[in-house]
């Protein structure tokens, strides 16, 4: 299914939800605003908020707060991407000029400041405890998540174990918020809250790993960004930790100390090469597979019924995309 | 009086906000945790958690709400600060290294983002909505008052009332959290409210004055940093705004274009002499007196008493300080 089709049934929510951000991202600040329209004009998959939409459909009927919350995740991870941005020394982001790419790397960071800051307030506008102390929590792993990204790189020792905490902080954490949000906003349920917290956190899990997977899959034209680039950046993620574990150890730490000298373009193929002979592909695709599962069954409380379904489809979007 | 004076009769609240901050700070992530202690070590003139705990004491008793409020404002200035540097490229802080000297910039746009959501946090353990309105509204205001100071900087066009607005947003955003959430953590009297955050916009605009007008009349050895840093950094402050609007038109064109183009360290000096020759420090002092006296007015519906009396002792040590 693509994301289009996805969308679909939930197309007058989605319009609710855009009607909403775009309200928030207004400014009367020239330059602000500029960017906000900039950042507007090229959204990404806004997945996040699809999320906390279909969520509270599944679990009653979406609120005006139910809107709210879903355009202040969607701000929060933009503000995140931005700075993400200023952080990897990005010069693109889906595809178009970054911010800090097309304006400067300070006004990337006060922009990001401020998208946080907006988000807040939007919180604070439902007048739920619950709802700023889910947003408050999603910022805080991403940025847990980024620095412990930061400082693994630079000792190249992440484990396997390691590697799960970090991309449950950096994106299961969004991701789980999304589907409390769409709980929270709707109904009062605990059962339905714990069951879609851990559909939000499977989901989010299975979609890094997958992303980390299309770094070593993709072709430039797809992902807009050329394979290997997480190598280059010396993140270490599943396929390579995996590769690095089954190779003998001489191996692997040769690998090791030429990836810490730091990496040219030439030295992708051969790590890639690496990873595929050690099945590092084919390991990492089952494990995104069983969180896919994972997902899938915090979903079994749930009678089967056409918003299930959409979550479940959801699920295998995230997982058979090609970027 | 000097800020040791000032503290002394709220040491042990002060102890207990202490107590409270470092708990806050602590990480599992050895480097976030490495890059707290530095921030703890060496800390400020924690003006802010003083004004929270005098405005508590002045209302009614501080609750345990009102030393979380205390850290978290505290958290927030310092995630504020440490951003700060990055866009300013400054390398010392407080008279020592910054975050991201001693670091990397990509590390004190984590670190920044990491406390911002720390503070967020602690916010919803008072189970205040109005806690968290506060501190959300104090984050916006500082944002939106360093993007528009850098939008300023670019076109050197800010008038008056233009710097007003800014240091409202910039430096007394903050103050007025610090005193609004020291009411609604020790009393829910609204009349209580309206006065302090009166009281602390006031303040805040004077303190910024004040420190704008120490850039123009300082020595290096005090401020720890020298004379007309603004100026070198295109910042219009009041000192130069009344300058440039009392001189004759043709003075103040050719010294605008200077400006745009980019000062040396011995341009400094003939400025300092214009601003001197033209009042500009006299007004200034004029206007951060005007707004002094507004700060105490704010207090006027309370009754004379030790809290009160420290809350002017603070207001005249804000603008009696030569650093």
């Amino acid at each position: 299914m693509t994301l289009k089709e996805l969308i679909k049934p939930f197309q007058s929510d989605i319009d609710q939800f855009t009607s909403t951000y775009e309200d928030v991202m207004r400014s009367n600040i020239p330059l602000v605003d500029t960017i906000a329209k900039y950042l507007v004009k090229y959204k990404g998959k806004q997945l996040r908020p699809l999320l906390v939409v279909m969520t509270a459909r599944l679990c009653g009927k979406p609120t005006e707060h139910t809107y709210t919350a879903a355009a202040v995740v969607e701000l929060l991870h933009v503000a995140s991407l931005v700075h993400d941005d200023v952080i990897d020394n990005s010069e693109t982001r889906r595809g178009f000029a970054s911010i800090k790419s097309k304006w400067t790397n300070k006004i990337a960071v006060l922009m990001g400041d401020y998208l946080l800051s907006k988000s807040l307030i939007g919180a604070t506008k439902t007048d739920q405890l619950e709802v700023m102390r889910i947003l408050a929590t999603a910022a805080k792993r991403l940025t847990k998540g980024e620095l412990f990204q930061l400082e693994k790189s630079k000792k190249l020792d992440l484990t396997e174990t390691e590697y799960y905490e970090l991309i449950s902080d950096k994106t299961a954490a969004l991701f789980t918020a999304c589907t409390e949000l769409g709980v929270v906003t709707s109904t009062q349920d605990e059962a339905h809250l714990n069951a879609l917290s851990s559909f939000g956190e499977n989901l989010g899990i299975a979609f890094q790993i997958k992303d980390d997977l299309l770094d070593y899959e993709s072709k430039l034209s797809i992902i807009g960004k050329p394979a290997g680039s997480d190598i280059l950046e010396s993140k270490l993620t599943l396929p390579l930790i995996h590769s690095l574990n089954v190779a003998d150890s001489k191996t692997s730490k040769a690998l090791l100390k030429q990836i810490k000298k730091g990496l040219h373009k030439k030295d992708i193929k051969p790590i890639i090469q690496f990873v595929v002979d050690h099945g590092g592909l084919e390991y990492t695709r089952e494990k995104a597979e069983s969180y896919v599962q994972k997902a899938k069954d915090a979903l079994s409380i749930f009678p089967d019924n056409e918003y299930k379904a959409s979550l479940l489809n959801v699920v295998d979007y995230v997982t058979h995309r090609k970027k």
